[in-house]
């Protein structure tokens, strides 16, 4: 048995995500990086992701193959057309965009339940927040405490009684600006980070879908200079 | 929108699924069957649930790839030698055998969730039974009402306040021969359906893993004629 500290990071190579590896490596965590190739267009956050792994000490980066593209349903797997940004998109006009995977968040930390058993962690990090975000139902406080208790009734620590599940979700309760000051001050370098549904072939941000509206909007609110290069 | 009762199933091939396939179509549901090739040693599952998906009227038979062995920790997907039956296998006896897939089920029903959700169906299927079973936790009536309660809030569903999700275990408080009774008063063809963890290179069953030994007692049990071939 490994006695170090461990946990699963779910990252996409964006903001959010690489904040969230910071945040659990200054709590003395063991990174174990998990990223997925669901089908999405924007194949550019794998490769922000991988970068962003080797740029820190992460234990291990894993990237898992799960084709969204069969199932179908979302403008970031499908061919549908990609929504720009609305200031009042998402939740709050009762407006899903479809932008929205169905049940991604669900897949995503299924896996990362898979592995946080297999390496002996109790820590699963997801860097959802439910302020500067597009509405999406699995980004809400309620779903992640509802899967946490799911998690510890689906894997041996629960029936063992030994580990808890925990799902640690630090950015939930802050805006983008606030996630980029937090995470200037642990060290994180945004540049290599990728937040675009739909960018171009050279890799350049399109400026205007939802991901790259909260991103600029974070900068400009942090009042920091905005690394992305847009096309 | 479409108006028929449509129904995800998870097909594993076997005993119970191919069972509860049987059950949702005698409730008049339009079945969508989903298997997985995770990198179970037993690919004859697969073939399996193909075969019955073909033998039934079923509106679509989607397989995907998920490729656990990444992730590992399971005899079913590892190099990990196969262990044989035991009477006191499982739960009861407070050990969880090495086929236990780390969070395999979870995965299965978030991405039956995805389904559900593109397809606009609002009813998954899975044979879990937590009678007749290898004691994993993810079988349990607890856990499967836990994951039921995260799905209504992981969903656009859940936001919307429109259908809700059902995880439909039909199976689960019956024993192996109550299934085979069952599943033979609706018409199923139990020589095409396959259930050993560890096939010989032309698909025999071993007749020694935990999953033939619930199989073979099963049809003892039920007094029917078991259609296994045997290595």
């Amino acid at each position: 048995m490994d006695h170090e500290k461990k946990a699963v990071v779910l990252s996409s190579g964006g903001i959010d995500s690489t904040t969230v590896m910071f945040i659990a490596m200054q709590k003395k965590f063991a990174v174990y990086s998990l990223s997925f190739n669901y089908g999405q267009r924007h194949l550019c956050e794998l490769k922000a992701a991988e970068k962003i792994a080797k740029s820190i000490d992460v234990k291990k980066h894993l990237v898992l193959d799960i084709d969204l593209r069969k199932i179908g349903g979302s403008a970031l797997t499908d061919s549908i057309s990609m929504p720009e940004a609305k200031e009042n998109s998402g939740i709050k006009s009762n407006n899903i965009p479809a932008t929205y995977v169905p049940a991604r968040n669900t897949i995503f930390l299924s896996f990362a339940l898979a592995w946080a058993e297999v390496i002996e962690s109790s820590n699963i990090f997801i860097g959802v927040t439910a302020i500067d975000y597009s509405g999406y139902p699995d980004c809400r406080p309620e779903y992640i405490e509802s899967f946490e208790r799911m998690a510890n009734l689906a894997t041996k620590a629960g029936v063992e009684g030994k580990t808890k599940i925990k799902i640690n979700t630090p950015l939930i309760r802050m805006t983008k600006a606030q996630i980029i000051k937090k995470g200037l001050t642990l060290g994180v370098n945004y540049s290599l980070t990728h937040s675009c549904y739909n960018p171009d072939v050279s890799g350049l941000a399109c400026g205007r879908c939802e991901s790259c509206f909260y991103r600029k909007k974070g900068f400009q609110e942090a009042g920091v200079v905005d690394p992305t290069k847009y096309a």
